[in-house]
């Protein structure tokens, strides 16, 4: 049955890929790696027994094993697959286990703090290209991953000053193969779109939910009856990972804080348009909004289905 | 072929439904009366000859005609479908012609000023029972409705003290005739409860969606782009028609400032955790928030699929 993923690669890209940690993304990229033969091998290294088992039952790759060292021998792509807080000790974990040659990647969601825990870890005769692609779910863990998950997203490249071109090229590679788009940008430039397009909306999905939660005139019973007036859209996002989240928070604090002195002041303004009855600078507003959603709409960044799909049934 | 809304009624409830505005709710109102039997006749009324053609199009309705007057001649009862802002004055156009014993309701999602708007118009032989079906979509216009929106959503009747029990029944009945829960509440109880589950939220999104188009040092292409992190999400219900929303606003202002004034000192309280790293208080918010998802997704409000079911294949 076509899965719109296209035929697999004559050659493979890769002898062997070394996932570290195999939750949502790490298994989405192994089962894209698989399907699409874009290596020999596949090796995945967790620490939590639980995942290694939920993998193996999965057959997500060759050999899964508890240690980064086991996983990176041998292999000349290494991509770390862990939260961000934990990035910097599997890199120092898997550096002096780097095959001359070999790529070491990331797929972390701040660029800025992981180039900085990194960098220093990595033999002169391997290459650092780190990675963020652009795509996830709200859950967690190695049954979340799916083949398609990258499939027309963009995976952004944030190569530091002076990295290895053939490398930078070799990793793009794996990344269209993957199902992405490539876009290659300077590290705290990502950290800031990054902070506007995902940080600050979890942020503030976070902090929605948990305002409601404290309500004392409304009851939680009827926060979750009701949301189907919007809240619940605030809901899934504010159920991802917390771990994931601690990390990136921590780890691109500048450029968070600096989005949502923006938000504030806008927010200020738009709550003095409803406190004076301005009916008129709501509705532009409002019909200004419009505009980015068609944008998105029209790159194929969403569908234009309503509800994201929600109808039981139709007439 | 079965669409889970059960077989139709036997005997209608009501003799004739006037609809007085056909976008979004009233012509799903319209789908799910015809589906289920739940009215003799249909007459819709809208003030567009654009709006009117297009429900004549979709055979929405016995009979369309351009002023709420005509519309609820002869109705048993009538439901007034337009923005917040015109209920009061459709209140006034068709007050003169209601039977008696006629039930005038409403879709408003406020409804402290909507009572206070339509009340005064209402005869004394006919009974004013106001209801806000918690349902809905970002889209609008009557080619946007379908038969089961309201199917398993709540339906919130908020009658003014004294109200005729027959009547409030007698649409309870077919609001779970329509495929809704149905809760009473007081008309200033259900303000602050939209408040917070659908207008701050709604409050919100517009906000960082204007935000984000302004940001000088991220372009909208970027922003665009990269809005798979969770910004796309926003978007959609900042895509939400603005004549309503501007309306909401405008008449829910006590409840929705108030809300808004417990979001701000939360989100201080979460910006003061970024920029002193307080990692354990972070984790401890993420992991609060999750269990509110989860009853969401155990009362049937939204479903666990991952992403809304945007996967476009799987492996």
């Amino acid at each position: 049955m076509p899965d719109g993923l296209g035929p697999p690669f004559a050659e493979p890209l890769f002898n062997r890929i070394a996932l570290i940690g195999i939750g949502l993304i790490g298994s989405s990229i192994a089962r894209i790696c698989r399907r699409k033969g874009l290596a020999r091998e596949i090796v995945a290294a967790d620490s939590s027994a639980k995942v290694r088992e939920e993998a193996a039952a999965l057959a997500l790759a060759g050999r899964i094993v508890a240690t980064p060292a086991e996983a990176a021998e041998g292999s000349d792509l290494v991509i770390l697959c862990v939260p961000v807080g934990a990035i910097g000790r599997a890199a120092q974990e898997v550096a002096p286990h780097l095959l001359p040659g070999a790529i070491l990647s990331d797929v972390g969601s701040v660029k800025t703090a992981i180039i900085k825990a990194v960098a220093p870890h990595v033999p002169a005769a391997a290459d650092f290209v780190p990675a963020h692609p652009v795509a996830g779910t709200e859950q967690s863990g190695p049954c979340a991953g799916f083949a398609s998950l990258f499939h027309n997203r963009w995976c952004i490249l944030t190569p530091p000053a002076g990295a290895n071109p053939k490398a930078i090229a070799r990793l793009s590679s794996f990344w269209k193969g993957a199902g992405a788009n490539v876009e290659i940008m300077d590290a705290s430039h990502h950290d800031l779109v990054l902070a506007i397009t995902s940080h600050l909306p979890h942020l503030i999905a976070y902090n929605i939910v948990g305002t409601a939660a404290d309500l004392e005139q409304v009851t939680q019973s009827e926060v979750i009856k009701f949301s189907a007036g919007g809240f619940r859209d605030f809901t899934r996002i504010a159920a991802s990972d917390p771990v994931m989240w601690r990390d990136i928070f921590l780890n691109n604090r500048d450029a968070v804080l600096e989005t949502l002195g923006r938000f504030n002041e806008d927010l200020i303004a738009l709550q003095r348009m409803i406190r004076n009855g301005d009916g008129k600078s709501l509705f532009d507003l409002f019909t200004r909004t419009r505009a980015i959603r068609r944008g998105i709409i029209e790159q194929g960044q969403e569908t234009a289905a309503p509800d994201f799909g929600r109808r039981t049934s139709e007439e």
